[in-house]
């Protein structure tokens, strides 16, 4: 089974180098991610400055700057290459076992991790600051949902889904749940919890809702 | 039909009054809530001080001390009685109609009103405050929950579900695709999302998923 797809996933391009096709500056942003994403996993962002980043990935301020304009656009960046590295695409052949392996990797990627904590974070923020919020939905929500998308539309082309189903509606039964217990904590979630909202969307797609 | 629980519903106690028996007390403490909830939805709680909300309230600091120690628990108390009598517990006798018109209820309290914006902020909030937190799972996630437990519970006795279902798995169906919307306010909580997720469950109901 290849859970793994190629780049061409609807994962959204990463940043292009600067000076085109130079691996040198490639290598650069990847170790300043890198750092970054190693130092959000032990302390919060407001604790972190631009100094410890370039001490931590051997660079200069300038090669920052030079790429991102704020701390806070390199932490979403950052973010957004560890929470997507964590959650490859499956590609089982069948809807429910898709949703399964994506559900399983979510709760793996954010259940008591720093990646967890971060996300948690963020949709915080998010809330109270109404540019970050458009920010989320353009270059978080977005991305993630369309990569998504990429199972209902296989299913479609499968049969298992019908042609104008409300691909939206079922993430968002699949989500949903999922954020709720990591947002509140009022219960855990364990397997018994993915395999059972996985089971409702499978029931409601045998009846035709979506 | 009536859409209106007893006050034995499983809504939390109101706080007694100090002075027991005294309706004077009961009068100056609904005034003080009724004076918060009304200042909450003209600017956020960083933005209101105590002597604002007893000039509001026609009562003494003193007297808001006396039944609250800190603005934010009152903030807390306020929204909780405003959010609960926003939604009366419908008792239609059917569990698919019991549900549809709970999320009915709940959509139009929180989207786009003062009462979802104390709600997306406390809840980032909660993501922030450890202490926060716990308060906010037993003094709000925990009513809450046990109100439309009834719900659940009534299903249980008519035979609409088997005496063991998973109804906390069932009620995270409900109402975590609706909060996802709310707190990501990337797609519209409209009827054709309500209608959709209720089916969702019904089907997933006669599954046996629950």
């Amino acid at each position: 089974m290849d859970t793994n797809d190629p780049p061409a996933d609807g994962r959204p391009p990463t940043k292009r180098p600067t000076a085109r096709g130079r691996p040198f500056s490639q290598r650069t942003e990847q170790a300043i991610i890198e750092a970054t994403t190693g130092l959000l996993a032990e302390r919060p962002l407001s604790e972190i400055s631009l100094d410890d980043i370039a001490t931590q990935a051997r660079v200069s301020k300038a090669s920052i700057y030079r790429r991102w304009p704020t701390k806070g656009t390199l932490a979403f960046d950052a973010f957004m290459v560890d929470f997507l590295d964590r959650q490859p695409l499956p590609n089982t052949g069948r809807l429910e076992d898709d949703l399964l392996a994506t559900l399983r990797n979510w709760v793996s990627a954010v259940d008591r991790t720093a990646t967890g904590r971060a996300l948690k974070g963020l949709i915080a923020e998010v809330q109270r600051d109404p540019a970050l919020a458009d920010a989320w939905r353009e270059r978080f929500i977005g991305p993630v949902r369309a990569r998504h998308l990429l199972l209902t539309e296989r299913a479609k082309s499968r049969g298992e889904l019908p042609p104008g189903a409300d691909a939206d509606l079922l993430l968002d039964i699949l989500f949903g749940p999922a954020y709720h217990r990591l947002l509140h904590a009022h219960l855990p979630l364990d397997e018994s919890f993915v395999r059972g909202v996985v089971r409702a969307i499978g029931a409601a797609i045998d009846a035709g809702v979506f």
